[in-house]
């Protein structure tokens, strides 16, 4: 299969939805125009694509799952904003363009965050953009996901334990924790989330919780792996912006050629977990396989 | 009815259960620290106690419903904490006590308030804490009720437009919007919680949302007129802080006799809309009225 024409078709159903989803107006505008401005600042919304392609591997239309998939993306994107605050990361550059707060303001930017992680359950559980083929029970369970691996206990949690760990010495322990919280735990609830709202339940889902595990943190161990070795221009971030901050990466902690053998492992792990499903999960594989070679 | 024992006691069932909620430590300490710390700062649980008092209203057991009001306390909680950040309101004491960020620095609040609120989502939709007298509905309709009431065209955008209409020129429309918005909403959408909880649809949640709006918009004159009026000893905050930062109330925009005038007038239609409901509605009443005479 053509895994780049399949992402840029899912990316293109979330985003035409996500545009639709803010274009009605209502006061106060810049805050709108602040939670929009971060939407629109190019993700390439790996996590939506996700809950599309395991919502397709079990049986699915991806069309069907478009609105509470984007709620995922909502989440994601209050967390750049908040991470990046003076007093978070002090990040001044994100994908290339200024953040959030160099452009609003810190108050703005702090509400833009705070708006965007109360829509996105908003969003999951309104009626108005479910359809028929999502159950009620369904809803209940994702957003007990999605708040699960985002909350105090998920992204939250791994994002306060980052902070903590700045100039702390490598210790793998607490690497593999942050990971696992920040970057993972929300990655895997994507995955879980597609199949969830197919209705699947109990062996299959418990596989393709595997599969999301594996992939979630495969992501964030490339990713700090480019971080090192990427490019600038291509990252649109500065290269070696986490060894600024002293930040616990990968290559840090296990030095890149275990770093690369890591993310090779974890690669065939989440691909292993999804072996015994049929055809209509090779998205999900070739997500994997794509991962693995991608450069930014 | 001794509508003091009956704030007394359901308050009880809401802190009790908030207690057992974040009694399981789980890394990292100091956010969870953060989060308890708010959450116990002696709040008077006024939100989740009207859940629950609609609840009763429409024939359900306060006990049955505790779990998922305390959801709506966990919400404001983390708008308090967020207010207060130095980016936004920049205050020191909250109930006479140091706010969040005074304690555990500004990250940490921030962190704090955005585990709060993703936790209240995780809570209200979570099966180990749901009676089966609820349903799967009435938790996917509570989700995009309390979302909507707390997101960017709810709480969220009353705090936004707060923020941005400070200094300005009094102006009754901006005000009600930031009212209406910032406060009215969230105690509004706590009544509708509980009709829906207990399984209410159409007109006696009209009703109830009717009273929902008056009281919840009735909360915030009074609180106006007592910010004013009030001791900082028993408000637990500086007498007069809203005028400090040049906040839009309704005793600046209407004078004291009017906003005494319109407190009145709320109270008096949110208890004309729950007038055809039967004695188990009595402690709506009895809040209504106890609130028009509260002194904090």
């Amino acid at each position: 299969m053509d895994i780049k024409a399949y992402l840029r078709e899912r990316k293109l159903l979330i985003d035409s939805f996500m545009d639709g989803y803010y274009s009605t107006p209502y006061p106060p505008k810049v805050l709108r125009d602040s939670m929009v401005y971060s939407l629109s600042a190019g993700g390439k919304r790996i996590r939506p694509i996700l809950c599309l392609a395991s919502y397709e591997a079990c049986g699915g239309r991806a069309e069907d799952a478009v609105p509470q998939a984007s709620a995922i993306e909502l989440i994601h994107t209050y967390s750049l904003i908040h991470d990046d605050l003076p007093a978070m990361d002090n990040d001044d550059l994100r994908r290339g363009k200024p953040t959030n707060h160099k452009v609003f303001g810190e108050a703005m930017a702090i509400l833009a965050g705070d708006g965007l992680l109360t829509d996105a359950f908003c969003l999951l559980a309104d009626r108005r953009y479910r359809r028929p083929v999502i159950s009620d029970e369904s809803i209940a369970l994702c957003v007990n996901e999605l708040a699960y691996a985002a909350g105090s206990q998920g992204m939250v949690g791994g994002q306060a334990q980052d902070l903590l760990a700045e100039n702390s010495d490598p210790d793998p322990i607490t690497l593999t924790f942050i990971h696992e919280h920040k970057t993972a735990a929300l990655i895997s609830a994507s995955v879980r989330m597609g199949a969830i709202l197919a209705g699947t339940r109990g062996e299959d889902l418990e596989r393709l919780a595997v599969y999301g595990e594996n992939i979630g943190l495969a992501f964030q161990v490339i990713d700090d792996i480019l971080d090192v070795e990427g490019e600038t221009e291509v990252l649109g971030k500065p290269k070696g912006s986490d060894e600024r901050l002293n930040k616990l990466t990968y290559p840090r902690v296990f030095g890149m050629e275990e770093s690369r053998r890591k993310a090779k492992q974890l690669i065939e792990s989440s691909m292993a977990a999804v072996s015994s499903l049929d055809g209509r999960a090779d998205p999900l594989r070739e997500i994997a396989r794509y991962m693995y070679e991608r450069k930014s």
